[in-house]
């Protein structure tokens, strides 16, 4: 693919997700050709490219311009919230997420902390280890819930942190996702109902996009967490067959559920007896005086899928998560088997090797030190550029930062502005299905802090007070 | 989770199957606990757990015996093959593939040659130097195609095999199998029609059964393979959306198309507009004096979806495959971002050494004939022990040979025998949507031959006379 056309794709995608909207001006030759590093003449094939496949019109003097899509938007059903919102939110993910391939932008919008927190030579010595000891035979040994040694170790850190045993209904999944992915599946058929918070993980939305279920968001407040009142009519008024929830450090606020509201929320899920796939992945990053405990430790009847990885506190890239999917163990277990077959065995022997060897615990006392740092550090930025009337949440741990903007801001047109100036962010509506949030954003403050991190601060608080 | 406990749900699995039939005597508590090596009170507790639960029955003086299912057989709806058969082979695959976990069974029943074949040593190098080089930060970039060192080699290959350049649209996978996955499910919805071969491999019809697809079976001739003339009609009568079809040592049969098959096939596919999902995982197991080439290699306009693996060949338990997948690359790409986000980087960056540096064609070569003097072991062993009037395969390469035994033969009562004394194997129904084929089994020849796989084939030798 020629340079001109990676050009004009990525724009292609900008216009599909909305962040480029119909009836809108392209930016001069000269200004992309300056934004982007490209000589003009690329831009401007790029352009005309676009031209001829429809999707911009040049106007006499004034440049080219975004062409209305021939399906208009009005024609979509609407369906309320209540009866479930069909999901389409993964072009927009989509671009957000190629934004972050420049190793040269400012990485606010990613969804990771930066890879030099984690213990990558000592993973990698743990590596070694672990295909030493690993029997050549367990590498065909398909038909198993995991690597034993790993599946023990997991279980022992539930036990010490006072959870009950989930030694037998523990899969090793490949990365978090698709341990949510398989739970939800093997809960639901397409077409179901499916709660989810709003704000939400964008992945959840696109999972549910991809299984074809319909979203029912329930509302987050950034203090407080999932609004219960809002769920308990939700689930008297709808079949509801399942709830993704984040008890702790929930994505994108931040928030965590106190002990009562999850009592309560718990309440709930037996009385009517639906499931809840609870999203865990920030466990480890929680950096209250006492360790937060996820609603799964209420379950004494299997209701609870705790999904669980070490992507975000460990070994990004290793692709090893697990769910301790309670009465659906089994069936996550054949699904497991039906499309993946088993996670990377080696990439297994490792952590089970670093878990028993490696030091986890002291790990991740740095790491939840060095993110509480960043986190100041972005949050005194805010204070100091961002507009006086922005809410910030303050979460007890994790790298993400939930920024409610002025109701004037529209965060597309802030994710477009700031892009061109080198600097990610990750825009609100991505995190709802109905493309809610409008003026909301969330940064990663899990990057060393620095003086390109403050100058971007600086930056994003220009562009606001200019918006 | 009680031995007993164990034990009853291992017999209510082999119900569910239909290994055990309704109205079939269950082995006598004496006997179960010989072949299980369990006390007979721990039989006995299971028995009454499964009367208990309504599966079992008691009869004076005669045993325990399967019941009906409380839902009759008939009730279910009989489709003609060619309108699509709705799947349902999970249970009867699950059932095998959980006879393999014993490394005390004879393993003829696997779908894996031996980890000895493997170079697991040179490998585990691979991986140290593959860790080593990576750079952290591609652990946490995401939205990429796969490592770049593995796509470059990967293609590579392609292109020294004499196929056309697929740089651009290869997407490297968790597996062969979440290649063929995503590559149908960005083809399909729910409901349609996808073309399979009859016999298939099991994980297809598993796959079909997940996306809740309908498979219209092709019949494989094990001598000259699927059936053009079959395929030629179901097109052109049937609106098909995809056809799954191995070209190359297919699985069950080990039978590979010739050139003008192969030629006809594609001008099929290319006058319905109809694409396939080539499943070429046994690529570098052929033997013939040329290589074989599948069927991508006449697609110019992106119609073939050619997928491959390193699982059988190299690399098993890594869990590393790929799909060229023509105009669908870009679709494959976003729906694995949904699902596993990438492949283990660990695993990636092992293989792209490996390739580099580990001497994969010379590995390639030895396994070549190790494999073709296991399977004349095999064929030999088969020829003195078996009925005269049984058929077999004769497959230019891999690890599996079919047989076609005498019409009275019933597989799955061979397999639950064969499997009492220790010997697995893979009956016929499981490579089938309609369950047929009871009168065939596939026998894996790819473990070192020795005194235990002799006294395996004339003991299954006896077991077909006597039935």
């Amino acid at each position: 693919m020629k340079r001109y056309e990676r050009f004009a794709d990525q724009l292609a995608t900008l216009m599909n997700s909305g962040v480029l909207a119909p009836g809108e001006r392209l930016p001069s030759v000269r200004n992309a050709s300056q934004t982007h590093g490209i000589s003009p003449s690329t831009v401007f094939q790029a352009y005309y490219l676009l031209e001829s496949r429809g999707l911009i019109e040049a106007r006499e003097r004034s440049g080219y311009f975004v062409r209305e899509p021939a399906r208009a938007r009005d024609a979509a059903p609407l369906l309320t919230p209540l009866e479930g919102t069909e999901v389409a939110v993964s072009d927009l993910v989509y671009s957000v997420l190629q934004s972050l391939q420049d190793p040269d932008i400012v990485p606010f919008g990613s969804a990771f902390p930066s890879p030099d927190l984690f213990p990558l030579a000592r993973l990698a010595r743990s590596m070694a280890h672990g295909l030493r000891d690993l029997p050549a035979q367990d590498l065909t040994a398909y038909v198993t819930p995991g690597h034993p040694e790993l599946r023990r170790q997991i279980a022992r850190r539930y036990g010490l942190a006072g959870m009950p045993e989930v030694g037998e209904e523990l899969v090793i999944t490949h990365g978090a996702l698709e341990a949510l992915n398989l739970g939800l599946q093997s809960l639901t058929r397409p077409g179901d109902l499916v709660a989810v918070e709003s704000p939400a993980f964008y992945a959840s939305l696109q999972v549910l996009e991809r299984l074809q279920l319909k979203a029912v968001e329930i509302p987050v407040d950034p203090e407080r967490g999932l609004n219960l009142d809002a769920l308990e009519e939700a689930l008297s008024r709808l079949p509801i067959k399942a709830c993704w929830f984040m008890s702790g450090l929930q994505n994108p606020t931040g928030v965590s559920l106190d002990d009562r509201a999850q009592q309560r929320l718990y309440g709930l899920l037996q009385r009517h007896q639906v499931p809840l796939l609870e999203d865990d992945v920030y466990a480890e990053l929680y950096s209250g005086s006492e360790p937060h405990r996820p609603v799964k430790r209420f379950d004494r009847d299997g209701l609870v899928l705790h999904c669980g990885s070490f992507s975000k506190c460990l070994a990004p890239g290793y692709r090893i998560g697990w769910i301790a999917a309670g009465r659906q163990a089994g069936a996550v277990a054949r699904l497991r088997l039906m499309t993946t077959i088993t996670p990377s065995m080696p990439a297994q022997a490792a952590l089970a090797d670093y878990l028993q060897h490696g030091g986890y615990d002291r790990h991740l006392r740095r790491l939840r030190l060095s993110l509480d740092r960043q986190r100041q550090a972005m949050l005194t930025a805010a204070r100091r550029y961002f507009p006086a009337d922005t809410h910030v949440s303050w979460p007890q741990g994790g790298y993400f930062l939930w920024f409610e903007l002025p109701e004037r801001v529209d965060s597309l047109a802030l994710y477009r502005q700031a892009l061109a100036e080198g600097i990610s962010l990750a825009p609100g509506p991505i995190f709802s299905a109905q493309q809610g949030f409008r003026n909301c954003i969330r940064l990663n403050c899990g990057h060393p802090w620095d003086a390109r991190s403050e100058a971007a601060m600086a930056r994003l608080g220009e562009l606001l007070k200019a918006l």
